[in-house]
Order: structure tokens, then sequence, then C-alpha cells
């Protein structure tokens, strides 16, 4: 019979004290909320600007974030009203933009989530950090490079955050590859590659307002692939087309394989497609002298269907907000401690512009058919980058 | 060059009308959220008795929900009053239950969920269905067949549902099999098998109060199989001991297997364990004659890791909350939709009672050693299922 | 820059003396044939008995083997000798079963490998054995328990061995998982599951002289559990039905599940089924203490096909020929060193004895519907296994 | 009860006639094995010239085959006959180079397998053609583009087939994938993209010898992404370097990715390495409009081991002959038919010389840093490829 019991050294003896393994970050939030005492966090009152598709993601995340009193939403379009009413309940208000800078006098409104389109980031996030509030925006911060600089100043000069949405550093898998590979695990990194294919097709009104597939898509790309690293590329080369004619029609492209070269010798490819009719396809490998490190698409569910056909599954993820669910719920989450004071930004003026920068060669190398040299004074470098 | 376009037949130009694959249920719940269209659910205010292992669990989903108001937490302890309060934020007032009488008599409170230990069960149950509210409750109804019987007989009475929480049926991965199975795709069922191993072990105190491995954890796994296949078994037969001691003394087993016989021809089997040091594993397998399907445990993250010992990846799930997190979700989403009249509650009194005889006779067979028929009076097998 | 090199501690510098991982079994045998130095293996000259489907798959790794010589093929149906010749080349003689007893008065012939009906093996092993060979036989060795019994005893008695074809226990994976099982790695077993479904269908001529369904089938899990082990079971409960109505009139099962119980506390199940349309399903589960290891079905090929439908693969192997082809070779490789003398003996009468004991053991408890208990004499365990 | 039945039209009950699954290669050998009627194809009498790491792959399957006598073996190493020798058998004779020319001159001799070092194909080769014998080469043909040529030009004078060896084509999941994308399965091909890294890491002494990393890896790349498409590429670009030291001393490269244009707008990529820790990667992603397709690597066991750190299986194939067995045998066994004229050549003069222009072009752009661009002449072009 078994020799194991409560009182032994057994497996299970010490299970109280015994740590679940961290990769399941479900169940740690699970016993943060049943823990019985008081979290040492801050609640912090949000307002939300714009509930498009970006917008209609946080909405559920801010309401249901236990550290979140989502005060106000900012819609411009009332017939949205009563259905973002539905989703908030009755402790939220919805208010017109006309009424934004009123809004933005309420002293207890520690900060504002913008979900509006591209063009309108710039005014808003100035308007917000100028009333004293901590600020986070989906990308891109602004439509320039000036523009961005100017938030990005700002945000310094007032002494607010401003929280850029880079979601995919969220992902669980992703950022447990990103920790491996910076403590050495996997020695010095030969590859790193990343694909994304974009599903569904975005409609021809969105790809033409996009800012184009390197500014729109691969600055996730590139941005995913510094921070594992951290490092900076020293040179891109870029080969791309437009498979649907419609997108060549509107000079973009729709099919891109870049390639970087990073100086400590690591090699990185980017493969970057508009449509994939399988689905969401969001994918990272690092190769290095002692391991090899995979990020797989994960499935609505783990079923398998074994027929004298063969075995089948469900697709992958359709779109990002499925895709990315956990993600865009972790960022938020990083948010209110950045608001608090007790995390640091994690993307800085320095991040967002030599991403941006990285994009625009990638792009060069593109239209001209050649590789395109990146030279980077010590002032662009981010903090715990190099190159 | 590309022959497809917007213009044409390609599998991308009907994007739009194009139906996602249905199994990306995040998907469809993110549309929901910005569809732009009122939803037609009425708003349910709600009660939540219980903040334990259970109650934390129910307190996200509910805060969360986009039609659940959580007016009131009914909680005895008021060490936790503000940990639950951080988590509920202003709009939800915690009370004592000494005040849970003058709470119930608030006209707009439509609905009661309540998580509080197995033995107050049936006194609180009775007093919200009296007082005319709907109710969820933590499986087990009632500790004895008896009080089942008397809060299911209330309900009816006063023509309010009684919603009992069996959150696996709401497994995306599991809801899915049962359809095609109900629909025949796998044709005649030879073999159905179910695995439940529970992680981590749970505290000597919780395994005493438990009602045994049988009711405490089998009771899952012979719900699943009847609802999957539609049939009450006509004999069972098992084979358990304990592996652990400290079980062993209480007389209680933590290592069974029962073999169950459908009255169609289907061999069912079910293996639940007390504790798997590899995290919470729970799986089904159907083989029927024309198709196996099979449902696997999910993981935290997709990362593969490879060096020259191998690939590995990360545990499966550490327990029930993390595992079954989207369950939970979805199952409060049914109840409110129970609550509103807009779906059938999916479990009966003929469900709770015919699971709880199965598993009575389960116990019964380990404990004499002998196999246990089966008779089902016509009157005693739910809607829906045969025998 | 990379500061590894093939001067430094780096993790391929000393690859000369590295060992691969000892589970690619296919990279070993390739340095075996190209070590240069010459084997220290006997070659050893064999006789195959019966070109059917046992001695179809046995023909071609006899030819194939480089420590074999296949001097004689014994076929009484003289259609397929051209055929046979073609696979042998001119080397093999090929010889009528009238002639076999001349064959076996050559004195260089060390080894006979029977393949020929069951009924016919007991004399054509009596025949080589009192002529001084060894004898490989697939199961059964007899049709009887007598019969088998007479052969073990004239073997011992003219110091030959008997090698009895279990191919399963060469199995890769299942070879891998027993040896970490025995070690302790996965702790206490618990439970202790296998699975075999056939396919295709067998004829029902076959399925009228295959001694039904627990001996013809059974036996592979039955021995396969054993020896995993080190464990006979002491009592067993079957139950099980025919789901096509011709197996039903033979008065055979083709749906089975069976429950052991075994005397460290382990408990086991086996699910044999006649036919899986999904093709040959072969799967073994030990979940233990510590650990759990399950042994998958492998696939032709690796390929997955994703489209919007999602995501498949082709079907696992269709039937034990292809399954079993690594098995079928490896246990050759043994029976030329058991021929030798450098090797033991895997499976003993004991061995042969007990499992034919425990499916006659579930067979019954399936025909009467009780479980039977087994009691096993000193004398009847096999060496390394307790009871 | 079941209704299917032998009589009626269930799954099964055609199974006499039912096609397996396709996939299933080695359950088709089988069939072929005991079909019982004489095999059509005429036995082909052999020499091998080498026995180092090619050859002995070879002779292990020259030496299995059913159609194939091996009646010499050419090895100038008088240490490794003995070894040869058990390893074939007594019907194959070993010779000296010395004796080759008289070897030749048997009428009976078809073919010879030539698999010595590199700077002795061609003379090899052309002395085999000059005696009338269909020749396998192992890559490449000869030295220089000349000498290939050469052989190729004496092979179409004496009208003997020249075949040389590139045995990935021969890989059931790549053959599979190949079949699927020329049938236009996949839709316009998007993205192609092709991964090998080599393992173990090959000595100094071979790599100096080995022609460098685009010649000796790549061209399999290089032809596999060429076969799938049936396109040349118009451009290529490679960005490259030595991780280490002592690759970079012999000035050759062992981390290298090249992107190619294909004509069709199909862009490719091909990552080469030198060294992986984790076992020889070779992979292939096919992404077209209507689907992706992924070749994944095999392992040489299917089980998964699950502790409370997670789950892990064993490393993929060791090298080359593990991991291409299957290959080396059905590209054998496609020579066995060109020398009886009933199956085609696959790689003609025209296919090695447009891979080797690539890896020319390829090498190029590494080391000018410069993409380059490829004009195909009309009579470049290998039939049923366009550009």
């Amino acid at each position: 019979m078994a020799t194991v019991s409560f009182k032994t050294e057994s497996p299970y003896v010490k299970r109280e004290e015994r740590e679940h393994d961290p990769s399941d970050l479900k169940y740690q939030k699970f016993l943060d909320t049943v823990s019985g005492s008081v979290s040492s966090r801050r609640p912090v009152t949000m307002a939300l600007f714009g509930v498009g598709r970006a917008g209609g993601i946080h909405l559920g995340n801010l309401k249901a974030h236990s550290s979140i009193n989502l005060r106000y939403v900012v819609e411009s379009d009332q017939n949205k009203w009563d259905q973002i009413q539905s989703v908030c309940g009755s402790s939220t208000e919805i208010v017109h933009p006309d009424q934004a800078a009123e809004m933005l006098s309420d002293p207890e409104l520690n900060a504002c989530v913008i979900c509006t389109p591209t063009f309108t980031h710039k005014d808003i996030i100035l308007l917000c950090l100028e009333a004293g509030k901590a600020v986070f925006s989906e990308k891109p911060i602004g439509e320039t490079p000036e523009d961005t600089k100017t938030c990005y100043m700002t945000a310094e000069r007032v002494g607010k955050p401003l929280f850029c949405g880079f979601q995919r550093r969220y992902d669980p898998t992703f950022a447990d590859i990103q920790t491996r590979v910076r403590r050495g695990e996997a020695g010095h990194i030969q590859i790193i590659k990343s694909i994304s294919r974009d599903s569904p097709l975005p409609s021809l009104d969105y790809l033409k307002i996009s800012g184009g597939i390197f500014h729109d898509c691969m600055v996730h790309d590139i941005d995913m692939q510094c921070w594992v690293l951290g490092e900076l590329p020293v040179q891109v080369h870029t080969i791309a087309n437009a498979q649907i004619p419609e997108i060549a029609e509107i000079g973009d492209y729709d099919n891109v394989v870049t390639t970087l070269t990073y100086p400590s010798g690591t090699l990185g490819i980017i493969n970057v497609n508009r449509f994939a009719a399988y689905g969401y396809d969001q994918r990272l490998e690092v190769f290095g002298m002692k391991a090899m490190y995979e990020a797989n698409n994960g499935k609505p569910n783990t079923a398998v269907y074994s027929t004298s056909s063969g075995s089948s599954s469900v697709p992958i993820y359709h779109s990002f907000p499925s895709r990315y669910e956990e993600s865009y719920a972790a960022e938020m989450d990083h948010f209110v401690d950045v608001v608090n004071g007790t995390r640091e930004l994690p993307i800085t003026y320095l991040h967002s512009s030599a991403v941006s920068k990285i994009a625009d060669a990638a792009e060069k190398s593109a239209r001209e058919g050649v590789s395109v040299g990146l030279v980077w004074d010590k002032a662009e470098i981010p903090a715990g980058y190099f190159c």
C-alpha cells in the first residue's frame, strides 16, 4: 500500500505552502481575489474616450477590473449610448465630446483611456495631460513623429504618465519567452522570427487611413523583437508586394518579409500579411545556442475530432479581440499600477520613436529595393537596450 | 500575379458577411459588445451570499457582467468586507447575514447567488425563494435528498427558478462534444470515458465535510456522461481505495474507477482521483462507430521550449478556478437568461436526483464489492433523456 | 559577437563525445552500422514457416537484418512462391511443408520463426525444438493451456529457447514508460489504463477462429499492464457487449471494459474494441503519485493543414503492420540475441500462463456478470513480478 | 442496440474494399509484401561505392529492398570489410577500388550507387556510365558546374540515368504538401519558408571541405522551395554571419537567412544553421490564399511525461540518418523504378544547375551585401517549372 501521507514528505504534504506553477496567471488572479486581505492598490477613477473596436475591448476590462471606477465614457455617436450604458451600469456617466473639458475638471478623475480615431489622438492626449490626468492611448500616439514627440514632452512636463498600448507584450507566452531569453537561458540568440497575419481582412476604408502595413502592423513585431532581445537593429532589408489588387492600387503592401541584422549577430525575420484565411496568426520563434523557444497560436477549445479522414480541431482565434483577450486585461492592469506609481511605464518615447524609425527603414527598403542601415545615437537608445 | 481581389469571389471578399468559426466564443462576445445595438437583455439585480472559493469566482463574474447589477454581498466575516468592497466598487453594499431578511425585501432585487457552506444551502435557498427571488446555488442543493427535494418543490410552488451550478457543462470543449454527439455525428457511442483528478489536494478539514468523493467529485462526471449521451445507466461497478492513509482513516476513497452500463449498449468509465501532482486534470473521450472525440486539458500558455533534453511546456491549469474560468462566466450568463425567462433551466430536480442516485450506487458498489443495478421509474427520467 | 567556440566549453564543443538522446533508437542503429568495427554478434541462420499477415511482416525484417541469414521459407501455397522468392532474393530456398523435416536436418540452421495458423503451432514448435532449433512463435503458443505447457516443457528439456511474439513490449514509447515506472520515477502508480481498438475490422471468418476478443486481443493489454507494473491482479471485473450483430451471433464481444485490482492498490482499466473507424488505436496511460505518462498514437506524417474550417492532420496508422513496424523489427533483434545466448528470454511460460489465466477471468466476468478473484501460487509468479 | 452490421451500409461493411488513408505508406508497403501476386518489378543488381555516412544508410536499404540484389560493395578501407560483410551477408562481394573496372564488366550488374567523397564523384560516375550502368550519386554530382555538366552530358550520350540523391523530396510530409500545393488546394502561395538546422555540429575537417553552407546545406532548401512551387526565383538577398569563431576563420557562415522573390509574387524565406542544440530541425511552411500547411519535426517516440514542472517529450531526431530514414528508403525505391524505366528521373541536369545557380547568388549576396538578381534563359528552366 501507499507509504505517502499527509504527515510525511510526500509531494502533496506541503501543498499549503507549495507554489503552483507561476505560469497559471489566472489562478494567481483568483488567489488575489479570495485572499481575504485588502488589496494594497488604490482604486483609480477613469474616463474612456471612444467605443469603437479597441474601445469595446477596453470597456469590458475597465468595468471588470476591481481597482478601476469607470466614471465616464466619452462617445460622440449618441446611437451607441444606450448600448454603452447597458454594458457599464448606472455608476458610469456617458458624455458627449463637447462636455469633455468640463468632465476633465472632476478632481476625482485620475486617468483617461483614449481609443478614438488616430487623427484625434494628439489633441485629446494633450487636453487630458494638461488637465493633470494620466493617459493611456492606443497606438499610435500621434500621426507624425512630431506629434508623438509633443505628446511625450507634454507628459514629461506635467509629470503624468503617457502609456502607449502595445498589448502583445502582455501575452503570457511572449512574456514568458522574453523573460527566459533575457535571463540567458537560451544562450546567445542566433535567429528571432515573428509572424503576424491579420484576420479578417480589414475594410478598404480602414486600409486607406491605416498608415500602411509597416506602421499599422509591423511596428508590433519590431517592438516584440527589440524587447525580447534588448537590442536595436543596424540594418534592415524588405521584400514585399500586394497580392490583393485593391491594396496595390492604394500603394500599400499585404505580403511582406523583412530581415533585420542586430549588432550582437542575431538575425531577425519578420513576416507580415494582411489576410490569413485560417485565422489570426501570431507566432514567435527564438533560436539560441542552447535552446529554441516557440510561441504557438492558441485555440478557442481543446477538442480533437478523429474520423477515417484524419484528426481535426477548431480554427485558431479569429481576430485580435479574442486572441489577445488576456493581454488587453493585463495591459490595463499595468496601467493602473503606473497611475498609482507602483510600476514603471513599459513603453517610453524612446521605444516609440525607435520602433517608428525601424518601420520607416523597413518600408524604405521595400519601396527602393535596397538594404537600409540604421545608425543609433546614444540618446535614442531606450534604457535596458543596447546597440 | 494574384487573381483574387475585393471584387471577385475570393475567400475574403464577402468577409463582412462571412461568419467566423462559431467555436471562437470570445470573438462572438466581443462582437456583442461593439454591435452598437442595445442588448435585448433586461439587467438583473443580484445579491451574492458568501465569498469563499466559489463565491470569489462568482464575485468577479458578477461585477464584470454587463447585464448584472451586483447590489448586495452577504458575508458573515467582517474581516473580508474591505477586500470585498474594493473588488465590487461603491455601487455594491455589503451586509451581514443578520440583515439578509431585510435585504430580501428590496423589490428591485431579482436574484440570489448562494456560495455559502453546504450545510446552510437549504435554509438560505428557501429564504430567498419565499422572498420571490430567483436562486442560483452551488451544488449540492441540499445535504440530503429530502432537503434537495424540498428546495425544488418550493421553487416550483413559488414559480421561481432554482439553478444548480454544474459549471462543467459550460466548458466550450465539453459543450461542443455534447452537441456533436447528440446530433449523431459520431454514430452510436460505444465508449464514454471521463477523468477527473483534483489539484491541489484539498485540506483534511474540507475532506471530512465534503460528503465523500462520490458526491463531492464523481457527480460532475456522472452528470457529464448522462448529459452527453442523453441516457441513464442501468448498472454500475466500482473499484476504489485510499492511497493516502488519512483519507483511509476518515473512511473515504481517493482512487476510484467506476464502470457504467447504459441501456443502448454504451459502456462508461469514470476515473476520479483526489490528487494529481501535475495539475487539475479533466478529460473526456467519446468513441462512436464513426468517430472519436477527445477533450484535452488546456494550458496557461502556448510556449514550447526545446533543448537537448527534449521539448517541454508549462503544466496544465493548477485548479478549478483557472481551468473553468470561462465556464463559470458562461454559467452565470445562462442564469441571467433564466431569470429573464429567455432560456430554460438546464438542471432540474430530475437531473439532480438522478445524478445523486447514480453516485449512491457507485459508492455502494465500492463499499460492498458488488455491481449495483439501477431501475428507473418513468417519472424519474429528465426530459430529453431516455433509459 | 559570440563567445562560444570549438575551443571553449560550449554546448557543441564536446560533441564528439556527447551522447545523443538515447530515445533516438534509429540513430543508434545507424551508428552501429557505420561503426567500422565488426559486430560482435554471431550471424544466425533461420527458417520462416508461413507467409500470411504476420509472416509477411517478419519476412521483410528477416531479409533486412544484418545478423540473419534467411535460408528457408516454408510455405504450403505454391502460388505465393514466386512472390516470396522475389522478396527474399536467390540466397533463400522456398520449401514445401512436406520437406520441413529434411530441412530441419540442416546443421547450419539455428532457428525457426513460426507464423502459420494457430492450430498448427504446437506440432511445428515441437518438431523444430526436437530438431534442436531455437523457436520464435507468434502468439498463442498453443490452442490450449496444455499444448502451451507441452511446448514450454519441451523447450526446457531440449535446452532451446521458445520465444513468444508479444511485439508491443518493443514499442519504443511503451518500453520507455515501462523503464521509468519500474525505476520509480512516477511514484506509486494509482491508475494504469490501456486502450486497444482494432482497425480494420477483421473478417467474420477470422473472428470465428480467433479464440475470442479476450484471448485474441486483451492478452496484449494484460501483458502490458503486468509488465509495466511488475504485478499480477487479484481481481477483475468486465462489462462487455457486441455492437455488431454478427459478432453477437458467434457469441463473441466487440466492446469491452475490464477493471483490474492490483495488490499494491493500483487500479487498472483495459478497454478493447474490435473496430475503430479512425484507425488502429493503441494507447497507454500511467498515473502515479509524482507523474502521469501517456503513450499516444503516432501518425504516418507530421503535416498540419489549416484552413478556415480548422486544422487537420492525417489519420493514425491504419493497422498493426504499420503501427508496430519498429516493434516487430526490434523483437526479431531480441530473438537473435536470445539465440546467441546474449540476452534473456523476455516471455517465459509463467508470463504466458499468467496472462492466459487473467484473460480467462476477464471473460468469465463478462459472461457471468460477476467480479472474479485471482489467487496466485508462488510458483505461478514470473521472476521480477510480485503479487 | 446497434443497428449497424456486416450486412448494412455501416462504416465498416465494405471494409474489404475500403481504401485505408493513402498517407499510411508503411501499410501500403506491407500490403505489397503480402499481396500474393508476383511483383511486376524486375530485380536490379547493384554495386555500392563507399561505406561512409551516406553509404552506411544506403547499405541497409540496399540489403533490405526486395527488388535489389546488392552484388558488390566497393570500399578502399579494408578494415571495414568484415563489418560490411557481416551486414550484407554472403551473397555480396566486397571489392577494392582497384578491381572496380573489372567488376563493371559484369554484364548482370545494372546499377551503381556512389557514396564516396565528393572529389571522386566525377571520375566514378563517368567510369560507371561508360560501362553502361545506371548511376545513383549522392549530391553534389561534381565539384564544379563543369564537372556536373560533363557527367549529365555523358549520361545522356550513353542513354543511362544519372540519379542525384535529394532525399528530402521523399519525406512523406514534404511530398504530401508539395502534391497539395501543386493541385492548387492552398490557393496562390504568398509565403514559403523552410528551416534547416544541422545536428550534430559537423567536424571542422568536414566543414573545411564541405563547399560552404550554401552549397552543402542550403541547396536542399532551394530545391525544396522550387519543387513545391514549380518556380525559380528572380532575386535573392542574404544576411549571414558565423557565430562560431572557427567557422568564421575558414570564411564560412553558420547562421544564414536568405529571402527569395518568385515571379508569381510568392516570397520565400530560407533559414539555415550549422548547429541546433535541440536536434536536427527541418521544417517547411507554405502559406496560401486558402490555407497554411506546416511540416513539423517528428520524434522518436510519442510519450508525454507530465509532472508538477510541466509536460515534456523526447528531443526531435538527432540527425539526418534517423530523421530521413524513410526518405532514403523511398529514394532508393524510386531509383529501382528509374533503372527499370517505369518512372521518370526526378532531378535532371536543369534542376541541379538551377539550384546551384541560386545557391551561388545567395552566397554572393551574403559576401557582397547586395541583393542579387537572377535571369533565366528558357533553356535553363526544368520541365514543369516556370519563371
